[in-house]
């Protein structure tokens, strides 16, 4: 049923696709000419594979700013060479992998030497236009349809696809493949974990009502032209009433109704770096939580620097808390106690920690090359007490910290142990459960290609162990990624990210392979409803 | 003494003069084309006359937007025509009143019809280095270093001379004239009044020390390119601890130190309107006032419509307070308690009341056509209890609402009076005082010539009585704007606003002229100590 939306979806996809003019530079202007068509392709490639890293206004970012006076000292061949094989600070050999072909790099080492030029903004009046409610709250169940454990429901992102499959953790069954669009980057889950909330990369949001016998939408919005991040309003008595998206372009938050998706109110980011206080155009929300102690979210703003608390209990009076962090804010999560955040300035190799109590920043500390948590991960270190960890994409380091003032004072927010990775970094994702005594850690991105296709696993009750590697697959271009365990802390899931994709399940205990579910289309993050609902790390 | 500034202040000027580059559009490019000397001496033109209601970005807001769509439509003569006679709807007659000439008037015209150019930003680096501190804190006076009542000083705007004129009170002699700089628009002082705060309309804040023999700058900073307000820190244990700039371009506020004027933070106003929600480009700082509620500023967003409260006691961790408010805020004032905020929004006919207490807005209502209350005027009406007030550009009329939801609940946020001014309209200020039963109006930009010269006075226990017209100056050419009374309430400081200036003091009780300060250069604003730190109107 569709209840709002005046607009075909395709007419909406593309009332938001980049439209990129482009005004050539003075410099060799003839020779770079590119026709409408190839601004398009080469703008579309941008906005796939290096908007990211790079910002859509190309200042820079994870990556290096790629603005006219950079890219045309380096000029066309030069940047061929660089998109088509990588270079070693961590730019992806796209060429290489496949990603592009020889002409593709080419267009797109014509087109960085353009201009920059800025897309479209993006109204309140545009969200309420791409707002579809396809089923009405009052058409929905009153309780669950059918007699699944929809608690241990797993949400998996199809990532080429545009889907998300929900299995049933207890069978293994898949339960319904939903159309939540291009690119679906991540799920969350609502705080009564019925919805499952999903954020493409194009700025997508989707909620998929687990009730109902099949799951699937029931109410989507379009409030960015690209986006990463989204979750609900988890504070007692504002549980699943509003939902938070934030944008990558245009840089700011969108509030949305938390059952319905009715756009609520836009909130800008650009503003001043915390540190030069220098002007940005597109300071870019990166990971958002909602906090358990007040009714807020706590937002990365990735580029400024900045942690916002974005107190939802008024919006009309909207009260933010700008908190001083680290540039590029980019991942992170909560110690055990859900009491502070600790977001990763990527770029800084520093993690930030951040005490939603007090409101303030009580700690900033440096730990391995480009720190990558996901949401990290929590466990009581028998040497140190309670500490949170993360793996690194640009070195083969498990950082560990203290996360205990009070009990632990002095471990709090002090590295206290770098575990090697004797496969090496280029790591993402690193996980472990509060009934689990292990730490499962990726290769994703590593340099070699042999441990994409492997896991470590480290004990922690005995972390000066080696870490004991895991094949998990004999696919050659398959890349092991993102691991999640199941509501009880007894199973892990793991992706084995490739066209013809598939979860593997291992006994947390044992170790041992437990079951596989195949035919799945490019597997990436997977996101147990109560944990995720919970925030259990 | 100067202390910190590396660059000469002629350089700092230089620094931030508008730099317009212009770029030309398609539509009769060729007959329009400036000359550099043309686009500079254009842009310097439309910043001292033309910015203040339609914007930098000249997206309009007290006036319609001049953007090339709509300005190219109009055409040069139309444009010229506007430019030289005014408009009913409240354009002045620049050409006519002998501000441009012919010439200017046409070379006006010429260079709205081109591009807007967006003027540069500035960082927190450029700040600092126009910092200026010329007497560090060590090197001030302990206690006045004289025997005057400087609680009962007068700061007096001379705005074409750029400077600051400060007067005993007591004695009507001239103490000190002080080189605050170009277009200085208003005064502040600070928590304890021994400071005079500066702002100009090219965003140079000054700091004057009234304790020293003859008072003068001790430093002074540059936060912006154009500026209309400043405040201090007022709440208790803040006292003279910060000092916030309220900038128009760029769409920023700067927190300095309370002492030195050293630059601590930029905080971005750029965001979205709170009724459409669309991304707004320039959304500039209009009035700021201190609370004494909180250790909060509460600042007028003018083109978003929202009133922030900024806590200063926290700056690395600042919270922000955004309240919907309504287009385009401008100035207000607070009740007689300073608990509520009442800020005009002219362009709407409506009055907006904040309660600082609950951080929240509680009422807003439409008074008369283009209400402008400078601070406002509080007062005990005989018949509605507590009330606040204001004059209208728009229409010869006061309005009068009741403030005081406890004890007059009925009458709170309503408008009880609507009290004709014979005169006319195109009133700047009304002004009481609590010891006083007089309310003085001025007719400042009165369609009229006449009522340039006069002020209205009403009677507040008989507000029904005809009000008395009294002249002022024999001038034809002068226009009489802005009373201030001294800091017993007994006496009214009107100017004289005029090339050879005055100001006429008024004895408030027989309303017999007291005394004349003559061989002021455009007298403008002026600022009682006692009055403007205590927020007495």
């Amino acid at each position: 049923m569709k209840v709002r939306s005046r607009f075909s979806s395709a007419l909406l996809s593309a009332m938001f696709v980049f439209t990129t003019v482009v005004s050539f530079n003075s410099a060799g202007a003839s020779e770079l000419k590119l026709s409408a068509d190839e601004v398009a392709k080469a703008s579309q490639i941008y906005f796939n594979i290096c908007t990211g890293c790079h910002g859509t206004l190309r200042k820079g970012a994870t990556g290096p700013n790629l603005l006219p006076k950079r890219t045309q000292e380096l000029g066309t061949q030069g940047l061929e060479d660089i998109i088509w094989g990588g270079t070693p600070g961590g730019m992806p050999n796209w060429g290489e992998q496949g990603a592009l072909t020889r002409e593709e790099a080419n267009l797109l080492a014509r087109y960085l030497q353009e201009d920059v030029v800025a897309p479209p903004e993006i109204s309140m009046g545009q969200i309420k236009m791409s707002w579809n409610l396809m089923v009405p709250v009052d058409k929905r169940p009153k309780a669950p349809q059918h007699k699944r454990n929809w608690l241990n429901y797993f949400g998996v992102v199809e990532r080429d696809a545009g889907k998300v499959v929900v299995i049933d953790g207890d069978t293994k069954e898949i339960v319904s493949r939903v159309d939540s669009g291009y690119a679906t980057h991540i799920l969350r889950s609502s705080a009564s974990g019925r919805y499952f909330l999903s954020i493409g990369r194009d700025g997508k949001v989707g909620m998929i009502d687990l009730w109902t016998e099949k799951p699937s939408l029931v109410a989507v919005a379009k409030p960015c032209a690209e986006a990463r991040s989204v979750d609900s309003s988890k504070y007692k008595g504002y549980e699943d009433k509003l939902i938070i998206v934030g944008c990558y372009w245009p840089p700011h938050m969108v509030i949305l109704d938390g059952q319905t998706l009715e756009p609520k109110k836009v909130v800008g980011t650009r503003g001043y770096t915390y540190d030069t206080m220098e002007y940005h155009p597109e300071p870019r929300v990166a990971a958002i939580v909602s906090s358990h102690y007040t009714p807020e979210w706590v937002c990365n703003i990735k580029e400024t620097g900045y942690i916002w608390l974005v107190d939802y209990s008024d919006i009309e009076n909207l009260k933010v808390t700008m908190i001083e962090g680290e540039r590029y804010l980019h991942d992170g999560g909560w110690d055990k106690h859900h009491r502070y955040f600790m977001p990763a300035a990527n770029m800084k190799d520093t993690m930030v920690v951040i005490d939603t109590k007090e409101r303030k920043r009580v700690a900033k500390f440096e730990v391995g090359v480009k720190p990558h948590p996901g949401r990290g991960a929590n466990f009581d270190d028998p040497k140190f007490g309670p500490v949170h960890s993360t793996v690194h994409i640009g070195e083969g380091l498990v950082s560990v910290w203290g996360t205990d003032p009070e009990k632990h004072k002095a471990n709090a927010w002090k590295v206290v142990r770098k575990i090697e990775l004797p496969a090496g970094g280029g790591c993402l994702f690193l996980k472990t459960h509060p009934n689990s005594k292990n730490l499962w850690v990726d290769f994703t991105l590593n340099v070699d290609l042999e441990p994409h296709q492997s896991l470590g696993v480290l004990d922690i009750n005995n972390l000066e162990k080696p870490v004991e590697m895991i094949k998990i697959t004999d696919n050659p271009k398959a890349r092991v990624v993102h691991m999640e365990y199941n509501k009880d802390g007894t199973e892990v899931w793991v992706s084995v990210w490739a066209k013809e994709g598939e979860i593997v399940i291992f006994d947390d205990k044992t170790k041992k392979e437990k079951a596989r579910i195949k035919g799945l289309v490019t597997p990436t993050g997977k996101f147990n409803v109560y944990n995720t609902m919970k925030d259990i790390y």
